[in-house]
């Protein structure tokens, strides 16, 4: 089982810290895989047993790390007691939100992400200013959740769609977002802005990003070096876990599947302005537009589309498997390109995997190539508070940042 | 600028070995940008000096680093005086050899990737024992050729076309390699077989992949951490660099880009039997079946083909162009779901950029997504000895290996 590798760490801060990788290497294994003796961390990640010592040493010291309780099975055999790891989920609260277009959802984690209060509130005013007030009240109201519950908040983790440049922590682009003149989003200092408002070290990522390293960390993805997140609905999202590590990409645009080529003379996206990219066929716009046209009825939105098409409307039902048809060759690009373990699906979009979800498989099954195909594709639905622990998640790698984030070592 | 990460290797092997990896990382910091201060060493790395100190020593030691010799301009200043490393590419020699179907291009190089001598030869038998008994020939020869050179030969790389598991040491499906009675090579423990031929610790790996480590270690990929090299001809191959590390995927996949699904009625590909795939348009063979029909000339080779184009036929020119399109999109394809600093196009196919390039790059424009299409897009022809070059950079890598590999760690 090869090592859960903290370049994620190291490829948005665009510098590498050995010595922290280790002890970051350590203090994950412990986090996903704890109460853990030290010599099974020594040999999941491959270094001696005096490495392992050493570099918890100053974890223990610092109280992220503690010996005590949680006794594992082999302390009970018979010889030198085994002392387990365990993290101490206590040590600190992170909060972590996911940005929508039109809510905030929000959780307040400890170190091991058990959430310990969560929080769902409106979004109406979409101007920067209006998204920092909104996203700074439920903060304050998380903060004081944790309080009574003796947690000090240390760090923010916010997730939302778009190009968000993770490393430079600014919004380059978020189409969903746009003040009452109309003006999308464009280059918003989102983590300064944030970090001024709310007093706390803040890290942005893509919400599919983030919701991927949830899954890393805590769901699909713990048992597997490589694998992707493809979400489905409005759009079409995608995060990748490459050798253990999430790939951002040169801007921060890695995992556009939503917008790449799957035909040579789609219908034109709304979104990129393409021709014939994933969401141009697959999305739930595109998917409407067809059961519409197929049906004669512009009044139906995608929930009574999806009705329409099990009650047996021919028209509606090909829609959809169109959308699957898609969405399966689309995997087949992910497979046969990064050959990954896994391929989670998952999406508002899932609500109608009845009606695409067999298009899929077979379109899947007919385009992945040779051994590729083996590849474990499951759905997974993952509602919006994952979405949230996934920002929070974000926000508890970057205990092991490097100076030269901006943001101190502890 | 970000570290050059091992964990190609601890990919290959299923097993990161942290403390090496320090050790590892100095060394081809050294390999590729030496003659290089610790100080800087350190900097890039984001290590303590101390902790450069430390990992050198045992590299001084065993001779493959040295301060002797090579001078930088920094040691000039006034000052403590500064004393550069670099690699001692005398140390070992390595041979490298690129398989392919009709010949062997063998190389064998110094630590530091200069080719010391270099063989062509023939192959006619197809068969394992054929392969293996041309391979150890080669081998023989090159390990003469570096004795006369003083230099004693250490390691074996070996390249090759088709489904390589590098990690296995096993060549899991080559069609291009096949024996008298027709059968192509399935499962064949490659490794084993030349590390008993040969007498030496033997690496096989993807030609593609090889060339694509020679690329990130001597050639376009040296200052970025991300790209992909896309070669072209007979057949669409794509290595991948992501995060420093070349991926290689659950069984060793990865990189398929000749058969991601980009159309979806596209014809049958003769190679993965599959409708709509990059090489069922974009291949040499999809090229020549177009020109053949457009020309009613079933005589013709891709040669005279491009001949014919050049001349202004207006069939044979569009059938380059419609795979010039249809790789336009491939890239795009990468483009949007890594978002790689660089993309190096290269391969014998490179031979009729003429005829199809300014259509890639149109339909590059027409589909990268954002800022991805700032991609930086490269042609670099690289000849048969490059490739085995590339064989020979993959075994210098196995230097860092840890003993999980079965290769004793030197």
């Amino acid at each position: 089982m090869p090592p859960i590798l903290i370049t994620m760490n190291s490829e948005v801060t665009g510098a590498a810290t050995v010595g922290d990788a280790t002890a970051a290497s350590i203090f994950v294994t412990v986090l996903t895989r704890g109460p853990i003796p030290r010599t099974e961390i020594a040999a999941r990640l491959g270094v001696s047993a005096a490495t392992v010592s050493k570099a918890v040493r100053p974890l223990l010291a610092a109280g992220y790390l503690t010996e005590s309780g949680g006794e594992s099975e082999a302390a009970t055999r018979p010889g030198r007691p085994v002392v387990p790891l365990r993290v101490v989920a206590e040590r600190e609260y992170v909060i972590g939100v996911k940005l929508a277009a039109d809510h905030l959802s929000g959780v307040v984690v400890d170190l091991l992400a058990n959430v310990r209060a969560a929080r769902d509130v409106a979004l109406t005013d979409h101007s920067v200013a209006g998204v920092i007030n909104a996203i700074g009240a439920l903060v304050d109201d998380l903060r004081a959740a944790a309080a009574v519950q003796g947690g000090q908040v240390t760090r923010l983790g916010v997730g939302l769609g778009g190009h968000v440049d993770a490393r430079a922590g600014v919004v380059r682009y978020a189409p969903f977002l746009a003040d009452a003149a109309g003006d999308e989003w464009r280059e918003v200092p989102l983590r300064e802005l944030l970090g001024t408002r709310c007093g706390l070290p803040v890290v942005i990522e893509n919400d599919v990003n983030s919701l991927t390293v949830a899954e890393q960390w805590f769901g699909a993805g713990v048992d597997v070096p490589s694998f992707a997140v493809v979400t489905i609905g409005a759009g079409i999202g995608c995060g990748l876990v490459v050798g253990g590590a999430l790939v951002h990409g040169a801007v921060g645009l890695a995992g556009e599947l939503g917008h790449v080529p799957i035909t040579a003379d789609g219908p034109e996206c709304p979104r990129c302005g393409k021709a014939g990219c994933v969401e141009s066929i697959a999305a739930e716009g595109a998917i409407l537009h067809r059961v519409r046209a197929a049906t004669g009825r512009p009044d139906l939105d995608i929930t009574a589309a999806a009705v329409l098409a099990r009650e047996g409307d021919r028209g509606a039902a090909a829609a959809f498997a169109t959308a699957g048809d898609a969405l399966g060759r689309a995997l087949a690009i992910v497979a046969n390109l990064l050959n990954p373990h896994r391929i989670v699906l998952s999406g508002e979009g899932l609500a109608a995997s009845d009606l695409f979800e067999s298009a899929a498989r077979a379109s899947f099954a007919r385009h992945a190539f040779g051994q590729a195909a083996d590849c474990d594709l499951v759905t997974r639905p993952l509602p919006d508070a994952i979405w949230a622990r996934g920002a929070a998640a974000v926000a508890i790698a970057q205990l092991f940042r490097g100076p030269s984030t901006g943001i101190p070592m502890r």
